[in-house]
């Protein structure tokens, strides 16, 4: 049944490693001699406190998250996120946003809704194709948070500094890029994350939170997006996504054997350098996002023509890949390369590019 | 491995049919030959397409959700949509709330933030030991809605009938007896359910909602939170909790092989009546709730003392049987018989009940 599998390029949700998934079917009647599935156990139960303990404990280790930090797991994607932010973190009541792609302008769109919000830079206008530098961004020193997001999925750049804010938190969306490579948290306010890219599957959101930035929301905050109150209830408030977090112990576990992050992060710069070092030096295909903020993650490129492009992408299915076809607000092609995706995966991608280009008229 | 399960009487997250494990074990690494696990799908890719459509359509065939209901797979559990509900239904901004239980009061605090609420009727002075009668109820002829919660199950109740609200939309929190038996749709306004007791797993709420209902929001309404926003994109607005709507899927997939609601009904009833008529027939046994209002799914009774309960539990542990300790709440046992429960279950746990009386001073 494994070997039919095939590399799955999607942006998320993605790729899980194999070991992952053939724990979670052997697991699946019978956890651990417990007579019943992980999907069927009390969240009340020893059993499952047991698994979501160890999975917050993995998620501290591999992150080195200190100890002034909550770890939640919400519901709700990143884009409940998008409210929840605002309303448990403004106090005066103004915040600055940076817009590099279509989730942070997401973002900025829902805190609108409950504060004065400002956009301290924005690389819409060329498309979202770079991150912008330090002395581009027009900070307010007396906002709340500064907002980022760390990897744009849709257009492939992802952010390698983290920026000077004088004191003011930062927040970051880091749903496409967490655990990909090792991270300063103490350098962030909050830090969250959906699940299905980098570490798991849909239905779980991490939330890394700075103990004292909790305690505090705008009125009409609804119980369940109240992160002190879930910090209290250690994520266990109401009933969790059992599974779901049982499914991240399990990636983390295995991101664990792998070596952690460092092990990673250049495991995740040897397949990227793969394709964009062919990029670089090919005239048929365009890499799309500007060199020096490249995405390790997702990697984006063009043929010379959108019917070219629509060929890559019918090809590559045959060729056993899927979920090459960018995303429909840009077009081309993209290649998601998380942590899961093996590299195999990139390399059998890279001579398909070979081959594709070789036959319609490279070089 | 199956034959090591254990009966398994958890309130929730509970047992699911074993048929539903063994799919979801075997289709893990490779679904229907797409190379993939469903975990791993693209919730935009037609491979998933088809598994939500089925699933959406398969609730509408079982339940006969009238054309004009909007059918919606959301995040958060039932606590979500305590807050949920005021800031989409309330307009005039009162509503009536009929207090049976913890999670019905539960959702009556939430409400309170967000407009004029009114207890309509309340059974706690009586420890929520049944449900008010048509008469007892003080409704609001002007109120935006009625809510109540169908199961109560921490105390063993369920309505047995529909209140007359004089066109007042009822808002109904079925998330313990959903699919337990045939309702009709069409006298609700709402209706919700986490699906981790009678239908799936932890981590989707299925809402069932009226389009006329639809529309408008409280100023501050998070984007998430509106039902309008995600019944406009087939609940797509952002990533769905793709796996939890799969085994959703795989358990409507089984109840319809079962026969559908009507014979789930049949069943619950067999199950329920073999643990009451023994409890009716012992003088050793106390069943907790009024007679009239007793729930199908949560069955709870006490021994003649609490050292009695406890010893009752860690017995039946060695027996078998999993979860039969009452909330801490209330205490005493109860024992939770939803749809994928099967008789042999109820047996087993009436024959330990049977042989620990004898044991323990009984007639």
């Amino acid at each position: 049944m494994a070997d039919k599998r095939i590399y799955n390029f999607s942006a998320g949700p993605s790729m899980l490693p194999e070991q992952v998934l053939t724990t979670a079917s052997e697991q699946m009647l019978n956890y651990k001699g417990s007579g019943m599935s992980v999907m069927e156990m009390s969240h009340r139960s020893s059993a499952y406190d047991q698994i979501i303990k160890d999975t917050q404990q993995r998620l501290r280790d591999l992150l080195q998250i200190p100890d002034n930090y909550k770890v939640l797991f919400l519901q709700g994607g990143a884009s409940t996120q998008f409210a929840a932010i605002p309303m448990n973190l403004l106090r005066k009541g103004n915040a600055d946003y940076i817009l590099t792609g279509h989730f942070a302008k997401k973002a900025y769109e829902e805190a609108t809704k409950y504060g004065s919000i400002h956009v301290a830079a924005s690389s819409e206008s060329d498309q979202f194709a770079y991150i912008p530098k330090q002395e581009q961004l027009d900070l307010n020193p007396d906002a709340d948070y500064v907002y980022l997001c760390n990897n744009n999925t849709i257009y492939g750049t992802e952010w390698n500094y983290v920026p000077e804010t004088n004191g003011v938190p930062i927040v970051a969306d880091m749903s496409s890029d967490i655990l990909s490579r090792p991270i300063d948290v103490s350098k962030y306010g909050l830090i969250f994350a959906g699940a299905q890219k980098n570490m798991g599957i849909a239905g779980v959101t991490v939330v890394i939170v700075r103990e004292g930035l909790l305690g505090s929301t705008l009125p009409g905050t609804p119980t369940m997006l109240n992160y002190k109150t879930m910090a209290d209830k250690d994520s266990m408030y109401n009933t969790p996504p059992t599974y779901a977090i049982y499914i991240l112990g399990l990636v983390l576990e295995w991101i664990e054997q792998q070596g952690g992050v460092a092990a990673m992060k250049e495991r995740n710069e040897k397949k990227a350098k793969l394709l964009y070092d062919y990029l670089d030096n090919s005239t048929f295909y365009q890499a799309a996002a500007a060199k020096e903020d490249r995405s390790l993650m997702n990697v984006t490129f063009r043929t010379p023509s959108k019917e070219l492009d629509a060929l890559f992408v019918s090809e590559s299915i045959k060729a056993g890949m899927s979920n090459l076809k960018g995303h429909r607000a840009v077009g081309g092609i993209r290649a998601s390369i998380y942590n899961a995706m093996p590299i195999e995966g990139v390399e059998h991608l890279v001579a398909f590019m070979r081959a594709f280009e070789e036959t319609n008229g490279g070089k």
